[in-house]
């Protein structure tokens, strides 16, 4: 025997985001999951952030496989990234590789990809088993791991829908199975460990819309995240039945519906999408449309609808416009800045503080208790969440009976040893945030990966502006500090460039934009992107934005 | 006859805080309110916003007195810097002058304050009368305003509690007459136009209190506003009964404390309150601490008891922390990560999300809907709210039955105009924010009221700082930038020197509030404008810190 099995999270395990956990027997190591962090304020000029790979890096050969859950940005997106540190064998449910494909082919990558749905996976001491899970995006699953020393149940993310879309309702069956059969190990979702009772079914958000879309006089204009595809069929469902033409605003939400059509996943009657050329010409009661920006993301598609800076967009008085979708922490401001702007059309707004036009995709506390009980583990460590979130599962774990000594509260980074009898802690291993600076270039040269030693060594510019909050005018600035970016920094001619640089890009924005904040930041930092871009220089481009 | 009545906000709709409302008829003019409003994360550097005296100041000596509501920051915050400009008579209720007075001592200032809780008040036209309203303060009025034209309503922040503490409900009967009587104007809270129902009493607040009191081993901390004396009454009163003393943490916490004590609003038994010191030798499950930091501001006594940093006050296993207050929209982030702290700590956490140990002290939609049924006002103008609040109140007023067209979406700077038939909007005036940076300086000489051009000509010093997430290592920077401070900012040795400060600043840190963007913020923040008053120059500082 060549003990213990060493679970090491390397990522999701005390923050949001960055999914990377990893199972280590003997000479082989796979993982489950490897997802992105989005930034928050803190982290300016950043695009995305992937977690510490130097552990990985340190297995060298033994780390031969991955495994996906679901196919949501902070499970999958940093899958390229670790691709391109080792080429291991992925595996996945339909949906999930063919989000996998869309994101490595647009960087011009390629992988084997496996569809494990319906089969179980051996990779050396590994045997991996899916399980069916529902979550806000179909083709979840959990996974039942069997190595030498017990079988571990990741539940993945999860809740426990009883009417879901799809008609394929968690496997309790097989949990309790393997509950019966015996658990060494249960990792399962922290996310809703605060929340009282049973999170509502998806299909409730149906009803909502159905009553949203019988009472709209206008255009109906729905935002989700773009892989919510069972989101999207409800709102498609109901623009058929009210006989309204659907049209799509944003580039991934058309590349996620494109992949699930074609796997048979989402179901469009045929004539029913339109492009947004013809969809603007339809009678207003006639369209419905689907849209990016649910965060308010500045340069997102109902941004620019609600400040009426849209080319094909509009929303005009007693347009309908419903933000389906929950406020991840940080984006609370801007969501209500975004609300403000579409009253200012005249819209009517529906949004989770007036309509329950959203439903978590995470389990409650009465789910989460039920599904230990079913699976009854000799230990249980809490993932994916804050550490607050880890605390009071672990709380739910004691009500159900489970050993204080059993729990173990992780943060990435720990390692835990299990050798079927103790469990005790190994040393700790490099784990933590990677801020990666580029997204998006397009091709595979661009997708480099900066550390935190690559991203000291390619520099940062910072950029000030004043504006006024009302009028948009430049008070103050731009102001322009480079640090390490290039030689000539010191020859005040090439700041001054950028600065005028800047000054055109502000002056280009138009009128209402440039009261937003946001709106100006990201218009700041594409100018000076593309100027140092002249001189073949990619810096940290930190735009700086105050109102006085 | 000199009407009309013109109506003008000059803060407070369409934005939170800064709520000031001037009423002007013929040569006369009085202001409800003077408040400032918190800062939020595009305006570092800013200690504190206020609104945009232009008008006010144009009006010259036809301004001739405010009339306070209530005590909180957001509605009397700004007085100081309004009769810096024009010393006119203060009008407000015992406990609501207490505060004004000890902020205007703090300061070296004096006003004449009035007490008007139980009397009408003549100025000019107008005649003021104080209306009982229950809010998440005591002594909280709104007004009756009796003009040429007509009556002016205003609530005031109000809910409608049937068992508030003091045993002073709302004045419904008042209301009620007033209507009768016909009201020609109805101005009301909009804070919760998007929540239905009613708002549970502060008293539910004392039931979760006392469980929680009854079931703490340790210590048990209180946050809450410094201002919610009913709530602290109730912390008072839990820990009376369980035996325990009681210790405040915080300047403001004390300060307010004394002037509720000694006015006879708050009750607290000879023996009860104990100093830090002493405090700190009782059992632990003897003593319970209020303390300031509910939003998780930087330097407050709670964050840096969470980050075990606190000389005076530690929180230890079984500890018990309750968060009783709301999460001010912009702050959650900071307010999760204080949580998850404490639970670091080892501490029982007691917060929005796992206990109602908090209740709103603004009216729902049944309450506001029962406000306007008895005022039944000719006109209605939503007060106190973003757009999206006033938007939602109006949509309220169509249910029960003010018609759309006397319904009036007021902004700030908006003005209308009623002459008893009809209203129109007259001509906007100049309204906004204006930036004060300088807050607690504590004497006279710096109150200096720095409007945008002053802004420009004391400049600002960016510092920008990137740490390692995990263990706080610098791992680039201090840079600075400054623009516009001082002529010698060209000599590269100023600059050099405020660098040595900053850094000398970071290195004093504790290690584990190193990881702290906050903290730190805060801290270069300080360093900085220590060094800079060496040379009689206070710029506005941004202290910017990344985490990379």
């Amino acid at each position: 025997m060549n003990g213990p099995l060493r679970v090491v999270p390397l990522g999701g395990l005390g923050e949001i985001g960055l999914n990377l956990l990893l199972l280590e027997y003997g000479d082989t190591a796979i993982a489950v999951d490897c997802g992105v962090m989005f930034p928050d304020e803190q982290m300016l000029g950043i695009d995305v952030v992937i977690p510490d790979f130097t552990y990985l890096r340190s297995l060298g050969d033994r780390f031969r496989g991955i495994f996906l859950t679901h196919g949501h940005e902070d499970h999958i997106g940093a899958l390229p990234y670790a691709l391109a540190e080792r080429d291991v064998p992925v595996f996945g449910t339909p949906l999930t590789l063919g989000f996998v494909r869309e994101r490595l082919r647009e960087r011009g990558m390629s992988a084997t990809l496996t569809d494990y749905a319906d089969r179980t996976h051996a990779i050396g001491p590994f045997t991996v088993e899916p399980l069916v899970m529902t979550h806000s995006i179909p083709d979840t699953v959990g996974l039942a791991i069997r190595t030498p020393v017990g079988t571990v149940v990741h539940t993945g993310d999860f809740k426990l829908d009883q009417t879901p879309l799809d008609g394929r309702p968690s496997d309790i069956g097989r949990l309790a199975e393997l509950g019966t059969e015996g658990v060494l190990l249960l990792l399962s979702d922290s996310t809703n460990a605060e929340r009282p009772g049973v999170t509502p079914s998806e299909r409730t958000v149906g009803g909502q819309l159905d009553a949203i879309f019988r009472g709209a006089a206008g255009r109906v204009l729905v935002t989700t995240f773009s892989s919510h595809i069972h989101r999207m069929q409800q709102v498609i469902d109901c623009a058929t039945r009210f006989k309204r033409r659907v049209a799509l605003v944003g580039r991934s939400l058309v590349t996620h519906v494109g992949v699930a059509r074609e796997l048979g996943i989402l179901h469009v009657p045929e004539g029913t999408l339109v492009d947004l050329g013809p969809a603007a010409d339809l009678p207003r009661e006639r369209v419905a449309y689907i849209t990016a920006g649910s965060q308010a993301e500045p340069a997102s598609a109902l941004v620019r609808i609600a400040m009426d800076a849209h080319k094909q967009v509009k929303v005009a008085a007693d347009d309908t416009v419903v933000l389906s979708s929950r406020v991840i922490p940080g984006n609370e401001r801007a969501i209500s800045s975004l609300v403000n702007h579409l009253y200012r059309r005249g819209a009517r707004v529906h949004y989770d503080r007036t309509t329950a036009v959203h439903v978590s995709g995470h389990a409650s506390q009465e789910e989460l208790k039920m599904v230990m009980n079913l699976v009854r583990p000799q230990h249980f460590v809490p993932v994916h969440g804050e550490y607050r979130h880890l605390v009071r599962h672990i709380a739910l774990a004691a009500q159900v009976g489970i050993p204080r000594e059993r729990c173990h509260l992780m943060e990435d980074g720990d390692v835990l040893e299990l050798d079927g009898q103790a469990a005790t802690r190994g040393e700790r291993v490099p784990a933590g945030r990677v801020f990666v600076d580029g997204k998006g270039l397009g091709d595979v040269e661009d997708l480099v990966l900066r550390d935190r030693r690559h991203l000291s060594a390619d520099g940062l510019v910072l950029a000030v502006v004043a504006l006024h909050p009302r009028t948009g005018d430049l008070v103050a600035g731009p102001d322009l500090v480079s640090h390490g970016v290039m030689a000539e920094e010191s020859n005040p001619e090439v700041l001054q460039r950028a600065r005028e640089a800047v000054l055109e890009a502000i002056g280009s924005i138009n009128p209402e934009s440039r009261t937003d904040p946001l709106e100006v930041k990201e218009q700041v930092r594409r100018a000076l992107r593309r100027y140092f871009k002249r001189f073949d220089r990619r810096p940290v481009i930190l735009p700086f934005v105050m109102e006085m």
